[in-house]
């Protein structure tokens, strides 16, 4: 089944949609309605039903989603729960938490490897993962991996970018706060932090100096 | 002025289009159009004219968007620009990165203050700032420090979260993979990096295994 022209937003709130579906499935819950995803997650009640509508008829109307579904259903439009395995590069501070974060296995994702320039890092394990010489990178393919997360300063953001590519890597998240060029075939999601602090004051009353 | 239910949505994206506006003016541009801009931060130019207008009539048509304008404009409403200070709580690997993080300085954010309780760290300084003990967390508001970011793990950030607002924080920054419970008044913004990379898997066609 393939889907077409879902624009990027509704696929941006899928992961959310997905994690208050679990969560709310943990508590205890079979359904929900929209509004008691909406709580949970905190997004309008119409957003998830319009969202969820590019996919098919997911709900049922006084009852709302049943949970099991609902988390099968966005897992197979989003590709999740088959065991992904990323590559990251760049284990310094960043890179080390990005290898210690214990959220990435509720999406079936495993940083399974992890490659740095510093000789004096590479051959030691980081949170069990072996880091590995930057120059060995050639054969992500071959070992089953098909995403990179960069997490390099930004001067060598592009030159990784290349690297990962010719390594048959298809997906990168990119956390270097420099725009990458890839080939069009490659999807590139760069996540700038300081754009998520930068709405914050939005939302804080009278915190002018 | 005054703005009333705007969408969290369109909030989310008006930094972007800061940031946007920030690298054509860099780069010589004086004005742009909705689909300069949309090419520029792959954002949807009938999206960007939505979520600015908004905000009162920001474009010439025909010509689009004057960049210093939009710039002064999206900084007022976000309420940027005025030398946010931040405090950070956790000086572990996440949040070593987040201090030496060159991006904060485009939104006019700086980490003013940094917090731990880890005996071995507090005293020491990372990234120029002065790691302090976290028993001495009660004097935020006096400094003027209004915002928080918790980069500890899960289990410490509801107690991390309660101080923060003890020291008069209005909004807080969460990277701990954990919803905390503040009071209606004080704005907590999550990031979960897993989310990010749980939207990649959906562009990168025949990726499992």
């Amino acid at each position: 089944m393939r889907y077409h022209k879902i624009p990027d937003e509704t696929v941006r709130r899928l992961p959310v949609y997905l994690r208050g579906a679990l969560y709310l499935s943990r508590d205890g819950a079979v359904s929900a309605s929209s509004k008691e995803l909406a709580d949970q997650i905190g997004v309008q009640p119409w957003q998830i039903r319009k969202d969820l509508s590019y996919f098919g008829d997911f709900g049922t109307p006084g009852v709302g989603y049943d949970l099991r579904s609902l988390i099968s259903r966005v897992n197979k439009i989003l590709r999740l729960g088959t065991g992904h395995k990323a590559a990251l590069v760049g284990v310094g501070n960043l890179g080390s938490a990005l290898l210690a974060f214990p959220g990435f296995h509720i999406y079936g994702f495993e940083i399974a490897a992890a490659f740095d320039i510093d000789r004096r890092k590479i051959g030691r394990r980081k949170a069990g993962v072996l880091i590995e010489d930057i120059a060995s990178l050639g054969l992500l393919e071959a070992r089953g991996i098909h995403l990179g997360i960069i997490a390099v300063p930004g001067s060598a953001s592009q030159e990784v970018a290349g690297a990962l590519v010719t390594a048959g890597i298809k997906g990168i998240l990119n956390f270097s706060p420099c725009r990458i060029a890839v080939p069009r075939a490659v999807k590139v999601i760069t996540i700038d932090i300081a754009m998520d602090l930068a709405r914050l004051p939005y939302y804080v009353p009278g915190n002018r100096r």
